[in-house]
């Protein structure tokens, strides 16, 4: 089987140490990143390019032999894909045309979203092909109320005013833009699956902006819906959830019948995970990405003391959330190097 | 004695409904403190102009009848105090001149604190004298942490990457920022208790994003030294502690022989604080205050539910963050009359 030590990983199977890669691990830290990402002015054109999104994907593999690529695509694909006007301005982060009015919904349509997303799929395709067959490939999608929130905020936010204010005070409106993305996500998802993903990673990157009762209607049921819509055509693709910063509420998402991993931001104690979430759950994570940029005693220090507290159990090792820009690469190779040499209770 | 339900419910006395007071209850949502405000052109002149300052605090207590006034003023005095350079743009939030070497450490002081900070204190005590006895009077001041972020970061972040390198790289270093903010904010708190306060607040705003060990030892430890400072002065005066968005970290913070009351942000789910935390601590908390913009059914459903899960043990009814400035005040009433009309079991 491809996919090697992730996916045995996955399905249950135990190593002497566990299995690494990096959310962005293809990104602007790399020298080689940014030659390709020069080479094209609009963000999203460089996702629609597979060749390129190819390249930058195989980057770290080759470099570090991470245990994972995942495809080199952005979460608001989804908002571009059903119509929505998004854009990206240097520095700034991603700008979208907001939503103000439930009206504007029935212009998004997913519809034509298989054949506009069509280049990340061959982006997958040919990934698949270049990778080394114990190198698992993941495909990925935000999570519908993230994606809300960058489709009525317009963009980043301090208090996600907006998005909260219309989800509380027209839920069932709210409802129907969730119902949508729900589908268009399992469209995106099964599609990258049908193209080569070995795995999927689901990113509610903003759920920790929601009360508990919220955050259940907005983000794990809609979760736990995809992931069914996902296993209908897939049933035995790994999905890994990724609700960010949801506190004790990641309690919640301990659900080895949806879920195959939950992936843990820098914010959940390993100590807790170990005994709150690992003995139900594989789990994903959680060093924290500024320790990366860091290195030396430091790095290597966090990074065992997470492996001590989770590597024993069904655990993989990642970041806490996405590799930063001034991440000097051979940090990168030195955790992996941590990660493979650790003796468990040495 | 003064202070009232408030005080009474942190030395233990229960009673029928819990006392309530919000988090930056003074301020822009308020046509009157926007009238006062509009007086001054510099926000920390404003804070340091003690009649404006009784006045705006006094503002929600007229209105409202609230069971605190919170002195108005900024978390920010400190490092102004100390010789730092703070400002205020308009729209941006609070800038400062971030400090980038440690010998710039030497450069602060905090020798002049206590005169400089001499309008914060006559404030407290003009409105001491000007509130209706059973109304607790608050004094405040932003944890070491936080106030580290802001003086380091020069501004908010979005991840706090300078802060937390320079913990991480240099953390001697950091450790005489973090102890000289010890010793000041023990001085603030001392001088905010002799001019009138009957209780303190601590605010880690920014505490939530560090990993767990470094969370003990930048946030928690400091906090848990000005505690004991304040009280060598001051035996019997309530601290309650702020460190906002911890998740399930907020379990190192459950230390009832250290802080008075937890204050818990809306991540933390009333059913697990009620497990968890409130056999142990009196919880402070915790509606989005995006749920006071929305008012109405969707509002008192969430207030009556964390009522449900919380009124029973020691709890201070609050918001899990600052009332922002599009909340109609006509929702605060109601929140007001929904609290104090709550029926236990009801």
């Amino acid at each position: 089987m491809s996919g090697g030590k992730l996916l045995a990983t996955l399905a249950g199977t135990r190593f002497p140490t566990p299995p690494i890669w990096l959310m962005r691990q293809a990104g602007r830290y790399l020298p080689e990143y940014r030659a390709v990402r020069a080479t094209t002015k609009s963000f999203l054109e460089f996702c629609y390019t597979p060749e390129k999104a190819v390249e930058v994907t195989l980057q770290p593999i080759r470099r570090f032999g991470l245990d994972a690529a995942i495809i080199f695509s952005d979460i608001l694909v989804i908002p571009d894909a059903l119509g929505q006007k998004v854009w990206f301005e240097t520095g700034e982060g991603p700008k979208l045309e907001p939503l103000t009015d439930p009206a504007q919904f029935a212009q998004l349509s997913r519809a034509r979203l298989s054949d506009y997303l069509a280049p990340v799929y061959r982006a997958l395709t040919e990934t698949r092909k270049a990778l080394p067959e114990e190198t698992a490939l993941l495909g990925f999608a935000g999570a519908p109320f993230t994606l809300a929130c960058y489709m009525i905020e317009g963009s980043g936010s301090r208090d996600f005013a907006k998005v909260k204010d219309w989800a509380y005070r027209w839920p069932d409106s709210f409802s129907i833009l969730i119902d949508l993305l729900v589908d268009a996500i399992v469209d995106h998802l099964v599609n990258q699956i049908d193209a080569g993903a070995d795995a999927v990673q689901l990113f509610d990157s903003h759920a920790g902006v929601l009360p508990e009762e919220q955050l259940f209607r907005w983000s794990l049921d809609p979760m736990m819906r995809i992931a069914q819509g996902v296993r209908l055509k897939h049933p035995g693709v790994p999905i890994i959830a990724f609700p960010r910063a949801v506190g004790p509420a990641a309690l919640m998402y301990r659900r080895p019948d949806v879920f195959s991993a939950l992936s843990l931001d820098t914010g959940i104690g390993a100590h807790w995970a170990a005994k709150e979430l690992q003995p139900h759950i594989c789990v994903q994570g959680n060093l924290d990405p500024i320790m990366l940029v860091v290195g030396g005693r430091a790095m290597e220090d966090e990074a065992k003391r997470i492996l001590d507290k989770l590597g024993h159990g069904p655990f993989i090792f990642n970041l806490g959330h996405g590799v930063v820009p001034q991440t000097p690469p051979e940090h990168v190779a030195e955790l992996v190097e941590i990660v493979r040499n650790w003796k468990p209770g040495a």
